[in-house]
């Protein structure tokens, strides 16, 4: 079995996203909590910079859930940095355990799928769930150096400058997490460097397939299906290969890395990618959708690519994962 | 509270550990289930070398403990590499549910930790927790270029080339795993790349101290107590401001990194590091001197540096961590 229920779901307590400044220009720009247009937040280094992302993203959602001083008991968090660097620097200052994890940009979903497990066993009342990117370290961490005049490729996402933070707890109002599914490893030979969303499909498609062959379940149960970050091309990939696997998910799926930017105005080829992208949209835009009565399920998986810019060149082929995630504005929610 | 009691503690049922050449010449290298005196395991590449270690290591845990064909139900595990590669690629072929982590040298601990409170939980019946390193691609990944010539200072430790891999289950003969206590970030200043020793200890000291605080217990409620990689270097600075903080350890306390290598002899300076160091100790010499009958009671902790590269030449300190793992023979240990 891949899907795990949860006995006493956790709710989202709190949440904040915070965001660049091309991230703000787009058609979320106004749902999110704080920008900063140069990018820099305030630092000498893009590095130093993203975990600044990511410590200003968990104060704001520790402020905004009203939470009490010696939360959160726990931090689950990671980036794309080497050495997850964004996590460790950025989340020093709280003091807190914590757990550094590695998941590409599907991190923020293993986050949540850790914390709401452990908080539903009673290990703890209460957990944050963290993850960021940047553009500027990104491209340095993946893409340096940069050819002068270098072109994006048509299929290539554009890394966002984004972090998200949620604060999940063993009591509150909702939404809550019903069910979570860990991700399985898949690689179908995708080595293309510029096209992410093809090389994470798969693993997409295996672990929605997993979830509605074990729980029964159909996309129309859903408000919403929201991949991690697939992009036009994943998008497209796995909203066809689903309905071949017997699935329409046409009226309901989407994907954060569509919804993040505001496709060819802002020039990002196939949308948005790294570990703040869904994160952001999470916490920044879903979430409040929640609040306003708009969303009552959704399915949430973040997906991931575990390559490293130096297994590419060594010839590897990209595996991917997708972990997953139901948000559901009822506790007891049995159907989807 | 920082220590969790593990209401179902799952029992290790199978354990195995892989080194390279130099490990196998040091005093427990007959104690190692593989090696390959070259350290290429067949692969062309060292990065590629280290995941067929990975494998290798889960299999023969696997076949070691007489595991069933869908064992494990879920895999945790990491590794030094940039984006953690080492485990993706190495781990790919299983197909089974993959949580990624980042810890450092102490990702072996926290696999361990949250392997435990997930089986105890009651979410899977077990799972495999696994990590590595490799002496030649953290050279490429931490110190390249190297300068010709080059001098490691005295204080540097070496990069073990070793994996281990170790099975749980919720049920067994022992050794049970009866406490875990997750790690808090600490970072004391030190930014000394060749020390990492002095680093990575204050984490000790603090997850040490927080444990025998909240227990009750002391040093002499245990047949030994083992950090991660502390070398020479972390070993005095630990052993020496415990005993200011009133438990004193001699009696007690050793450091995988300075059991896997005969010292002096081997010219590794402060002793073994690496993601693979504790592993393989742990999964090598300890569970089988558990299996002996020689060991009843140990705390584990393994420590890991969480600077990268980059964040060092950028002026960073280095912010270190400690995950802690009680093996008891006792199932029902109440006592240390």
């Amino acid at each position: 079995m891949r899907v795990l229920r949860l006995k006493n779901p956790p709710s989202v307590v709190g949440y904040a996203a915070v965001v660049g400044g091309k991230e703000y220009d787009g058609p979320l720009g106004s749902e999110f909590d704080l920008h900063d247009e140069t990018g820099e937040f305030g630092m000498d280094t893009w590095e130093k910079s993203e975990s600044e992302m990511q410590r200003l993203a968990l104060n704001l959602a520790l402020a905004k859930g009203k939470c009490a001083e010696e939360m959160p008991e726990v931090i689950f968090a990671g980036d794309l940095m080497n050495q997850c660097t964004g996590s460790a620097y950025g989340l020093l200052g709280f003091g807190k355990p914590y757990f550094g994890l590695y998941g590409a940009c599907s991190t923020f979903a293993e986050a949540t799928v850790l914390s709401s497990m452990l908080i539903s066993a009673g290990y703890f009342d209460n957990a944050a769930a963290i993850s960021s990117s940047h553009f500027c370290s990104a491209e340095r961490q993946f893409r340096f150096p940069l050819e002068y005049g270098g072109q994006r490729a048509p299929t290539a996402q554009w890394t966002a400058t984004a972090a998200g933070a949620m604060i999940l707890r063993s009591s509150g109002n909702g939404p809550y997490i019903t069910e979570v599914a860990p991700g399985v490893i898949v690689d179908k030979g995708i080595n293309d460097i510029n096209n992410m969303g093809a090389a994470m499909a798969p693993a997409a498609i295996d672990t929605l397939t997993a979830y509605f062959t074990e729980t029964g379940k159909t996309p129309d149960d859903f408000d919403m299906i929201l991949t991690g970050d697939l992009g036009l091309e994943g998008h497209g990939i796995t909203l066809s290969l689903m309905k071949e696997n017997g699935y329409d998910m046409t009226r309901v799926y989407n994907d954060c890395g569509l919804l993040l930017y505001g496709g060819d105005s802002q020039d990002v080829h196939c949308g948005g990618s790294g570990c703040g992208c869904s994160a952001s949209v999470i916490c920044g835009h879903i979430l409040k959708r929640f609040a306003r009565g708009e969303l009552k399920n959704v399915l949430y998986l973040a997906t991931g690519a575990l390559m490293s810019p130096g297994m590419i060149k060594q010839g590897a082929t990209i595996p991917g994962i997708a972990h997953l995630v139901h948000f559901s504005a009822d506790k007891n929610c049995r159907e989807g």
